[in-house]
């Protein structure tokens, strides 16, 4: 039997809630295939300001380190939400990308046949819309330095960050691109501002002269502004999508809303060579916490995320992902999917819909 | 009679095409209410680097400042897009928003009842969008220094830009959005990412601070990845939005894609007292340029922003808008607004029928 230990960051909000199920299912779908699971699970974000009073303790990290992959539940809340920037929720999640070293964030989205009327977008807009964005998630304007708030010489506050790629954080980010077009229908748009960023025209000329190593990949470019339009007049143009950190942050936000169904949405955050970190790409919900109303699929399809990309355990991965369809294709919906001829059913019995199927 | 200086600035792609209708109707409309205008071309963009090697020479720059208003066509084009930095038409745009100092760009996205259902989104979510992005313009990570591109200490090359807001940089903007809202239907959200970025933390808090002078105005404030999510999942809830160069140039493209008809959208950017610069937010389209197969519309619109926004004349102001929803209401429409049961026209023949209805 393999045996894998799995980190369990639960969270704030929701994040308990769909943690508890999706442990659940990774545990059965593992089982199945001859894998055993032991969790650890550890406090991050406005759970551990609460607990120990830093939103990221030193044995979250370690724990998190030493085990094969790391699935998080979510984090924030409006409790947290005036602290200064060392204590916030969101500063725990940032410090923990960097701890892990996940400069890869993958983050799918897909409009199901089942749910293509929760699309904001005409059917035939969104109708098979399969996109995966690659964004950079360890570097750019998030980490950059200098960075703070100064005053300067006329005694007037000054707020400043900085974008900063090197070459090599470039190319590493690409690599991942590059390879996950490949594996996917082979096109794949890097997204930059290179009409007016130094970033962006050093993003740019990486990224194509890496292309000449995947002469099977189909290489474009686009600036952010039209790929933000892009995404909404015809979203099925895109395959692959590669940008920096904070337009990634933006247009896989935008793209996960145009399938309508963000509670529907996993991602994946990757290093070199260490664990993984797992997470749905739904925030923490604070308004509907505790009363068994969020939607579980994102972390289920995350724990799925975490068996293909962190574990390489391709078998199991898809045993969740059919189970997920299955639960779909059997009318069950929580209430953000919900449509007239559908079953509603709340977080847990929509987990134990999975579970059966898996 | 009052006189005016207009100074026109053709450009490159469809930019001549649509400047010379526009300035037809402006005239119109002007001398129906006693004003008379002298229009002086410049090149800029793509045309002057032809003309005279640089995007924006000199004699441009001091036309436009003289002047009191300046219409702008599009610029840009393949011809230039391997061009380095200072030598791209972009370069030549950016240059003169700076010479100008118009910080604030105002750019509506509204989605007009004859036009509903160009919109992607489906029409119960288009229906009644009537939003206004006020970006900040001549500031942020376009302008910030230090940037470049250069060899760090391992030989390797590093592309940073500095994303920089002083205080009242970001009041003058606000004040700009607060004053827009209050004559709109008083809400105002501002976009910023201050869970991450030391800069939009300086720019919540300034805005925050500013509101208690405009009780009238309700303000929210949202995070950027969620205001892209939340244009595609409900853009109605949007009045006013007021946001950073980047994210605005970003946003203001999303929102203008929503109503479907881009080629409708015209913005104004405002300085404090010189002249403003009023162009369409569509680019060049080299594909159709010289084709007449443009839609002129947004840049008449466009001239109507000039008369109000940077004339205060209203009264012309408004003959334009009323001609364009006439010709509109006629059944007349360019290429990329047309559907069934329409008159497709050129773009001249567009620009006439506007002109018969000044
Ligand atoms: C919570 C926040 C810091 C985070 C980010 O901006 O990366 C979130 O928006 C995300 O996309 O995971
Ligand atoms: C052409 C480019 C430099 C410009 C910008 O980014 O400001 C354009 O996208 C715009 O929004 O006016």
């Amino acid at each position: 039997k393999k045996r894998y230990n799995i980190t369990l960051l639960p969270g704030d909000g929701i994040g308990p809630e769909v943690i508890s199920i999706a442990k659940n299912v990774l545990q059965q779908a593992g089982s199945l295939e001859g894998l055993e699971f032991s969790f650890q699970e550890m406090p991050v974000g406005g759970a551990a300001l609460d607990l120990v009073g830093v939103p990221l303790p030193e044995e979250t990290v370690s724990a998190a380190k030493e085990s094969d992959a790391v699935l998080l539940g979510a984090i924030g809340g409006y409790k947290w939400d005036k602290n200064e920037k060392h204590m916030k929720p969101e500063t725990g999640l940032l410090q923990l990308r960097a701890a892990l070293k996940v400069f890869a964030n993958l983050r799918p989205a897909t409009v199901l046949p089942q749910l293509v009327d929760a699309s904001t977008l005409k059917r035939e807009v969104a109708e098979g819309v399969d996109l995966m964005v690659v964004r950079e998630l360890t570097g750019g304007i998030y980490f950059g330095v200098p960075r703070g708030i100064k005053t300067n010489e006329n005694g007037e506050e000054v707020g400043f960050n900085t974008e900063v790629y090197a070459a090599h954080e470039i190319d590493r980010i690409a690599r991942v691109a590059f390879e996950t077009a490949r594996k996917r229908r082979g096109k794949l748009c890097s997204v930059d501002k290179a009409n007016v960023l130094d970033a962006s025209i050093l993003w740019r000329r990486r990224v194509t002269a890496l292309a000449a190593e995947y002469p099977d990949v189909e290489l474009s470019h686009m600036y952010v502004d039209n790929a933000a339009m892009q995404l909404v007049r015809d979203p099925k143009q895109f395959d692959t999508i590669v940008t920096n950190n904070i337009f990634g942050d933006i247009l896989s936000d935008e793209a996960s809303m145009i399938t309508g169904s963000i509670g529907m949405l996993p991602s994946a955050s990757l290093s070199d060579s260490g664990p993984g970190l797992f997470e749905p790409i739904h925030g923490s919900a604070p308004d509907i916490a505790g009363q068994d109303k969020a939607n579980p699929l994102a972390t289920i399809l995350s724990a799925a995320m975490l068996l293909k990309y962190g574990l390489g355990e391709e078998k199991a991965a898809k045993r969740i992902e059919d189970a997920v369809l299955g639960a779909l294709n059997k009318g069950f919906r929580t209430g953000d999917i919900y449509s007239a001829g559908t079953k509603l059913v709340g977080c847990k019995e929509m987990g134990e819909e999975v579970l059966k199927s898996v």
